[in-house]
This record gives structure tokens, sequence and C-alpha cells, in this order.
């Protein structure tokens, strides 16, 4: 064992723990303030049902001795209670346990932005328990499980391209095909309710993918830096992308294009971080951070309404990471495949294209599947009155913000106005009495430190 | 010296300071508008007072040669200026000092909770010193200093559920007693006045809490690994619990729930987390769910203003984590102590509670005195007039948010409005010179990218 | 190579990664909330364009063998393709241009600082790229680049105080100088518009300060360990003292001083890390506190619109920092030097103080020319119109925040108000049809947990 790779591990554990709450603050952002709390709701349920569920089977079903590279014995880690002292090559068997589990909990997590607004959320629920075990587990199996079909077939998914991003993708696709248009789709204003907190969680979640692609590396070595020199090379270009093709299309970049080609270029690198030069990163996420931005309209066009465009932006930024390692694998980056572009002929590209087609119809076949009937059992959907007043306050009985001024009685505020506490207001001490809901203002304005 | 070793502890120092400003935001959330300025200088401030004591003689008291096992020599590392290339066993001594201070900040950054809204800042301060010196440091020692009664008692206390939790916990519900209810406390409402806030909060706390448990391991290897696969289940298992008894109770599982049946499960397992399984992890998440849920409306009925539940969560969170390692231990997890269900009879679980009555008294008692002689001369409570017009205005000089519209005047709107810089509002010119105070539209409500 | 010290070098990667967003945060917390999205997006901006140009050429110019001490060789590492699996002492290459690069983006991100509300964001971009190639990359060498002219002076700068900070700080007054005044400096209300988004980006910086200092140990060591136990000492001593100068100046503790003070101390205590005992980086830290906090009033003096206080914070905490060195630099440190109160002369501190002078007036003169060129060509400069109505509407097409409460139509109010899915209303049923704009109360606010 290492310490150093271990340390490396755990710490990566952490960081991908982190995306899930960063997510629920990236989707919360984006939607409006009444169904904040209801998608925050759904990436921390996502954490408490999956991460159960995967200490007690998602781990065997993932990583367990492989049955025809289809999926693991269920039972070879069954509760991992005798597995706590277990040490694989460099690293505790229960930091490989830990840091996968967070793969399985972010990617469930991931498919709740295409439902936005409108899902029960213990269906939701449910539906995370059931999909993180008859899809995920055994993805997570072909494409990284000894023996696996994927992997045995030689496609590459450094950290997840299949598994994490178009397996969301392609859920997340169903589901909203399952659920159907939210009432006022394409009417109104959908715009962001809080773009501070989107950019929150895409802060957070570019940090934690250091540790999702970096941890790949299972070992604290080049491999792990080049997959981080990698990972900020594309999410840098496909960031600048982004915002470049809105200001030619709509005359502005926005701060939520920015954090989309943040994601987008993210995703993007993610199979790729180990296969490609940082050269080839930045191309990689230059071409992501156009597709994505090009492609989440299309939701307009077809009317299918994934909410928050995980299908743009995770489906297919995955298929353009995976794709480009057929043509940008170069020999000289850790993974020693060569791609189209550098001589090594279409070999590789057909074995991505392969995995990607079957990850993308395997998910949505079974996602949409299961959907179907939650839907027409306990229900998935819900009422439409509801979706009008808004899942918060219905389904939460929450508001997610009261920031509007209280009722502070006139004799305590004439008395705190005049007292001798040094009260904020003595600079002005005529406009407190006069209307108990204006704000008492401190009169500093410009002495205030630091404020300009 | 392990160079790993160190790196993951260095990293866990990081990881337990960011849990500060996390509570900071989770506790600053959970209050009204009007007092979200003051809880988190409360947090803040504890993070100056005590880092600085801690350096100059905490970490002495708690780490230096023991003195009957009741505190280290003061003395011994004071100012720590003759250590700075010393080696422990496998870590630089300075790495454990930065680790263990961050464990002293957030412990008596916890306590805030209890007095929120009425609380003078700067009497905090001077409290937050005492009590790091004669509570903190003392009950850190008897824990995990060398020779310190609790730890040669043979209980476990895997990374604080005693010297952190419960003796937070105590202190909160000591503190509350001094000061007193606020005026509305059983009035009005007191709902949060930010859940996104709280939801930050929660998530960098969990994320925090890797380094908090598996850092407590003291080298980056399989205890680590057990150590941060139960934080997980337990923390998992919490927040299910805790949203299904809402559910049950209220008809709604709510966000506030969510996050705080995370922090609870959080508490419950740092004392177990390297004694019990991962399915023990889960029983003891589960538990604590239930219990600090149903626990926190006790202060209604009992009448003592605990506003933020630092009791409700801390104390009984600490105390199911603490006792069910009696209960739960397995001679299979890294601390190999055996539990009365794993056939240890009720050898280990008598000395859990006796750590557990003992740190509680010691903490209830001190507190209340460190509390009452500070209100008695310079005084602690704010002036009633102060609570109801808000503290973070009268203490503070501040106003949390400022996020309403600002008047334009109506020829620049005009001009904008008509102006050759592809303003945002050519899709509806007419609305912009209506009102000032409008939102300028942009228009693009459906073109705007990734926003459905 | 080590995988220890390869582990602290990847995850202070993604620490000072993360300092860039939590920079976006804590300033765009401080501006009104007009211009939050243009002042997140000039950080992640320079997070986009820097990367890139890092990774291309940047890299080399401040690491690539040394022209003469004023620069590296450009072509050395040039895209760095052939350096994938090239392992430094004890860390691989591209470790190190991770972690360097992160370095590059936050010093060009600090500088937005400055030029708050009103700089063209395209113009920003391109100032990014040219200022990294013409300003940065070369001071980087100055300082760390093997026979760079500073570090071959004998001049110390652990962590960037000359290279990162003063070079930001006579930066930014260089483009407040180049851009000038806003329309209403000095006059009306410039208080932050949400201080706890300040509050996260303080907490976010600190943390990722961790990676910053620590890390710039390059091993996983004591001197680490030293790093961060100083960086603690400094910034809760900053903090301290920014609130003290306030309570005797103002007769309030602020949030904004809180957040400023913890920045300041960082600042002072980056150069010092490694040269002094944790007693002096208290004491670096209560001078940069103070001195920070009187200065920053200097621009309502002088008139410079240094809108968020980049020289009043990172030039001045820079200063002190670097300079503090000559006096309270000790033999026992890691950097092994003797500052004039430790009985080593002036010799270090006039060297300190000749790199301080150097990179200041290097810093101020080229950026000046550079922003000036800018302004006369393509622009850097906002319209003044749009200045009043916002930067942000106007340039970016979006508005930060849309929280208020939505038009719900009275039938749809009324069915769920009276509805079967346990609505929230039930309590009051009144309420709901009265007015279609008033909040639903859940009528729980007590009932509610964890909520006191």
């Amino acid at each position: 064992m290492d310490t150093g790779d271990t340390a490396w591990i755990l710490v990566s554990t952490a960081l991908v723990m982190l995306m899930t709450p960063g997510l629920a603050l990236f989707y919360g952002g984006m939607v409006r303030a009444k169904s904040v709390i209801n998608m925050m709701m759904m990436c921390f349920g996502a954490l408490g049902v999956v991460s159960i569920l995967w200490i007690l089977y998602g781990y065997s079903i993932a990583y367990g001795e492989s049955q025809g590279g289809l999926l693991g014995n269920p039972g070879d880690y069954f509760g991992l209670s005798g597995n706590m002292s277990e040490i694989m090559d460099n690293i505790p068997l229960m930091a490989d346990v830990g840091f996968q589990g967070m793969f399985a909990v972010i990617t469930v997590a991931l498919i709740a932005g295409s439902i936005a607004d409108r899902a029960n959320f213990w269906t939701w629920l449910v539906f995370a328990a059931v999909w993180m075990t008859v899809v995920y587990s055994p993805v997570a199996h072909w494409v990284w499980g000894e023996g696996g079909w994927i992997g045995e077939l030689g496609a590459i998914d450094f950290a997840g391209g299949t598994a994490v991003h178009i397996n969301a993708g392609a859920a997340g696709l169903a589901l909203a095909l399952v659920l159907g248009r939210r009432r006022d789709f394409g009417k109104g204003s959908h715009r962001p309710h809080n773009l501070p907190l989107v950019m929150i969680g895409a802060g957070l979640l570019w940090f934690g993918w250091f540790g999702f692609n970096g941890g790949s590396a299972y070992a604290a070595d080049a491999v792990a830096g080049v997959a981080i020199v990698n990972t900020i090379g594309a999410t840098a270009a496909a960031l600048l992308a982004w915002i470049i093709v809105e200001k030619l299309r709509d005359g502005h970049a926005t701060s939520l294009g920015a954090a989309s080609g943040v994601v987008a270029g993210l995703v993007a690198i993610t199979p790729a971080a180990g296969a490609v030069n940082p050269v080839g990163s930045i191309l990689i996420g230059a071409v992501a951070g156009v597709l994505c931005s090009l492609t989440v309209s299309l939701k307009f066009r077809l009317r299918y309404d994934d909410s928050l465009d995980v299908v743009g932006v995770h489906l297919v930024g995955g298929l353009v990471g995976t794709v480009a390692i057929g043509f940008l694998a170069t020999e000289t980056a850790p993974d020693g495949a060569q791609g189209l572009f550098f001589g090594g002929g279409v070999d590789l590209l057909w074995r991505q294209v392969v995995s990607v087609v079957a990850v993308m119809a395997f998910s949505f076949v079974l996602t949409y599947i299961i959907g179907a009937i939650l839907q027409k059992t306990i229900g998935f959907r819900i009422d439409d009155d509801h979706e009008v007043v808004g899942i918060d306050k219905v389904h939460h009985g929450e508001s997610s913000y009261e920031i509007g001024p209280e009722d502070i009685p006139h004799d305590v505020m004439a008395r705190v106005a005049q007292g001798p506490a040094k009260p904020v207001s003595t600079a002005t001490p005529a406009a407190a009495p006069a209307s108990t809901k204006r704000r008492i203002s401190t009169g500093e304005g410009e002495a205030s430190p630091a404020t300009g």
C-alpha cells in the first residue's frame, strides 16, 4: 500500500462528494425561486439513497467478480463488514468503495436536472434506488469492473464519459419524456432565479472535478498530473467557446453561459483526461463548448422539456469527449492509445463509438421503462396546480427565501434611534421614526471600509 | 515521517478549517435576515480568537505532558517557536497543531447556535477565549492527550463525540439558559431566511467532515478509508431518517430537515467512525436521525431557547454515537473493540457512559459559571429593543442584503433602451420608460441557453 | 518521485483553483446587485483565458531556461505535449504546471476588483491575456524561476507576496487610474449587496489559501506544516485587528471588515509563511489588519476609485508581509534567514525592499501602458449610461436575482388551499385567496424542526 496514493484517493472522495451539493446549487440557482428547495432535495436525496445502497450491494454489482462481463456478483462485498482491512494494489479497498460510491451518487443526481419543478420527491427517491441498482452499477461494471465488457473491448473511458455522463444524459432524456413538458414550457420567463448561486455551484463542481478526473488515475503520479492539466485546459476552452457563441448569436456573454461552458468542458474531458495531450484537451473543450451551446436549444424545436439541459450538456458533452478520443488520443499521453489523427487508424474510434451507443441505448431504454412503471403505479409527476403554485411550498412546506423587511414597532425604532448604544442611525435621526418599514440608514455608505 | 500521511493531515486541516465558515452559512441561513451578520461574525470571530490562543497555549494544554490526566503542561509548546521542525511518529508536529487547532475552533463556533439573535458580539469573543482555555483544551486532553483520563479509561472517541459535540452541546444548553429566551420565542415566524444558504453550509460541513473523521485516523490508510465510508453511511441514513420522520409527522420533507439530518448523522458517527462496520454506521445514522429530529422540539415544551438546536443535534447526536459504540463496536473494525451486540458485554458500554456523563457535566457547569459571570460583569445579552430591530443593524451597522431595485433616471433608461450598444430591452422598448423601477426585460427568457 | 508530496501538490492545485471562484463571490457580494454578474464573469473569464495561455506558453516564460534572469525561454515547454511523463525532483512536472497555473489565474482575477462596475468584459479578457504574458509570467520568473533575478538576489517570497499580491495591487491601481472614477464615486450608497456571499467568498479564499501557502513548500513535510500554522495565525490576528480598528473608529465591527481582515492577513503572511515563527505570523497579521484597514480609506482622500480595495488589501498587505520578513525572519523557521530583530542586520531587509519596489514599479508602469493602449484602441470603459443602468443588464443581458413573488392565478391558489394533497396553507385557509401575491403561510413557524 502507498500512503501518498491513498491520501490522494481519500481527498478525491471528498472532492467528488462535494460535487453533489455543488450540483444542488448549480441546478438550484437555475430554477425559479418556487422550486429551488425541491431541486436541492433531489440532489441531497440521491446522496442519501445511493450511498446506503452502494455500501449494501452497489459496490458489489459494479466491482464484484464479473458475471460474463455484464455485472459483478452482488454478494462479493455485501455490506462490506468483512473488507475493512483489505488492501488493493496500492490503496485500501475501503478508499475505493468511498471514491466510487460518490460517482454513483453524482450520476443519479445529474438526472434530476431534466425533470425540474414537476417530480414527486418520494417517487424520485424510489427511482434513484432502482436506477442505481439496475442501470448505474451494471454500466460501471461494464466500463471499470475487472472483466467488464466495455473495458475488455478496449474502449477508453478515463473517468466516466460513458458510465457517468452519457448514462445520466440518456436517462435524463428518457425521464423528461416520461414526465412530459411543464405547463409553461416555452412560455413565460424561466430565467435562473439566482445566478450567484449558479456560479457557486459551477465553482464547486470544477473544484470537485479535480478529484473526479485526477483521482481516476488511482495514484498520485504523473498520470494524475496530466489529468488535472487536461481538465483545466478543456474547461477553460469550453467556458470561452460557449460565451463566444453567445456573444455572436445573442449579443451578450452571460454568466449562465459561462457556468454551462464550465460544466460542458468538464464533462467532455472526463473520458479523455488520460488519452490526449494538453493541446488536445483545449480542442476537446472548445468543440464541446460550441456543440453543447448549440444543442441546448434543440429541446425547444423538438419539444422535449429537458429543463436544465442534462441532454445538451451531459449527453452531448459526454459524446464529444468519448468520441474525440478516437481522433485525438496520442501515444505520449498516459493511456498510450493512438487515435485517427495520430496514426492509430479507426481501430480505437469504432470501439469508442460502440461503447457510446451501448451505454446510451441501455440507459435510455431501461430508464424509460422504470420511469413509466413508477408513473403508472405510484405516480411520478405532480399535480398541475401544485406545479403552478410551486413544488417547494406545496410538497416541501418551505419558502426558499424570507428576506423582506419585518414590521418593527414605531416606539422600538424610535428608542433605538435615540438610545445610548451607538445606534447606527444617528447620522439620520429623522428618518427612522418616519416609517417602520424603511431600512435604518447606517449613514456610512462612503466611510465603510473596502466598499468603494 | 511519512509524506502520504502528512499530506492527508495537511488536507484534513484545510477541510476542518472550512467547517467553520460552512457552519457560519448553515447557522446564518437559519436565522432571520436581521441577524445573519451577527451569526456569521460569531463563527468567524471564533476562528480569530481560538486560533491565536491555540498557537500560544491551547495546544500545550491539550497535548503537553499530562498533569494527572487532567490537562497538559501549558508551557510545553508555548508559542511553538521551538517546535517548527519537530516530527511526531509519522507526521510533523506542526501539522498536528494546525489540525487539532481547527477542532478547537469549530467546537467553540458550534455553541453560537444556541444564542442566536441576542448575544453581545464582544462578550462572545471573551467567552470564546475563556471557554477554549478552561473547557475545550482540558477536555481534549482527557480524551486525546497522552495520559488523559478518558483515554486511559478505555472509552472510545474516534474524532470528537465527547470532546467536540457533547462538549459544545452541553455548553450550548448552559448559555441558552444564562442568556434566556428571545423576546419572541415561541411566537411569530422564525423560519430560516435563506434555505439555499443552509444547504451550502450543510454541503461544506459534510465535505469538511471527511477531514474531521478521516483525518482522525492520523494516517492515509485503511483506517481512514473505513472512517470515510462509515461517515458516508451514517450521514446518508440520518438524512433519510429525519425527512421520513418529518413526512410522517408534518406531511412534508423539508430541506431544513435534510440539512439537519446530515449534521445529526455526521455528529453521531464522529466518535464511532473507527469502531463499527458500515452497516453499523447506517444503523447509528438512522437512530440519530430519528432521535435528533424528535428531540429538537423538546425546547418548546421545556421552554429553553436553544435557537438553532445545538442541544437537539450536537448533544443528542453525540450521545447517540458515543453510547452506540458500547453496543455496536466490532472487533473487525479498526478500533478492535467489542460492544454488547458483538459479545463484548457491558465492559465498553459503561466506559462510554462514564465519558459522556463526565464531559456533559463538566462542560455544562463550567459554561454556566463562565456565562453567568460575563452576564453579571460586562453583560452578555443585548437590549430587548436591539433584538427587535435586529442585532445586525444595531450592533454591526450592516444590512445583510441590498438587492432591491435601484432608482435609475428616466432619461438614462430611455437612452439605453434606444442606444446602439445592443441594449437588452429592444424586445420590449415600450416597457422601459414606463417606470424606472421595473426590471428591464431581457426579452430572451426562452432563447436563454441552459434555462428551459 | 514521492507520492505523498505529489498528492499534496495535486490537492493544492485544486485548492488554489477554488480561490478564483471564491474571489468571484467575495468581490461579487461587495458590488451592487446590478454588477455582480460582471464581477463574477471577470473572475471566471480570467480562469478561461489565463489557463489556456499558461498551458501554451505561460509556464515556459515563467519556468523555462532563464534568459538573463528576466524571463524563461517561451519555447521550452510550449504546449507541454512532450512533458507529460517528466518528473521534477519529487513531483511530476505536470503537477507543477497545474499548481503554478492557478497562481497565474488568481493574480489576474485579483486585479478585477479595482475596476468594478465599469469595464468592458471583452476588453478585460484581452487585458488578461496580455497582462499574464508580459507582466505576470516574467515576474513569476524573477521570483521563482531558476536563475530569476529576485531569487538570485536572495529576497524571500514564499508563496507570492511580490509576484502575486504586490503585482496585482500595483496593476489594480494603474487600471483604476486608466479607467477613472465611477460616475457616483464618493456619492450615494455603495454598500455590499450580499454580505453572506462575501463571507462565502472569504471562507473559500481562506480554505484555498492552505494550498496556496502550504503547497508552496513543494512537499508534504514540516515546512508545509509551519506554513499552514503561520497562515492560520496571521489570518486570525488580521481578522481581529481589522474589526477592533473598526469598533474604535466607527463603533461597529462589520462582517465586511472581518472578511477584509481575513484576506489582508492571508496576503501578508503569503511571502513570510516559511520565514517567521507562529508568534511572528500573529504579529504580521495584526500589523496588516491595522494598516490595511486604515489605508482602504485613502482612496477617498486621493480620489482614485480602487473599487474593492485591491490596493488597500493586496498592495499594502503584500508590502507589510514582504518587508516584515526583513525584521521578523528567524533562523529556526524553514527558510533559515535572519531578520533585523533576530540578529541578521539589514542584509535581508534591503533585499526585500528592492524586490518590493521592483515588482511594484514594473507592474504599475506596464499595466498603465497596457490599459491606456486598450482604452485608446478598442475601449476599456463602458458608457456612463450603461454604468448607471447596470453593466449586468446592458452588457451581459442578465439580472442576478429573480426572487420576487410570482403571479399565481386565484383559482389555482384556491384549489391548492383546499386540495387533498396536504396543502401547506390549511392552517390559514382564508389568507390564500385574499391576494395572489402573498406568501402562502405554512402555518408551522414554530413546529418547524431546528428553527427556533
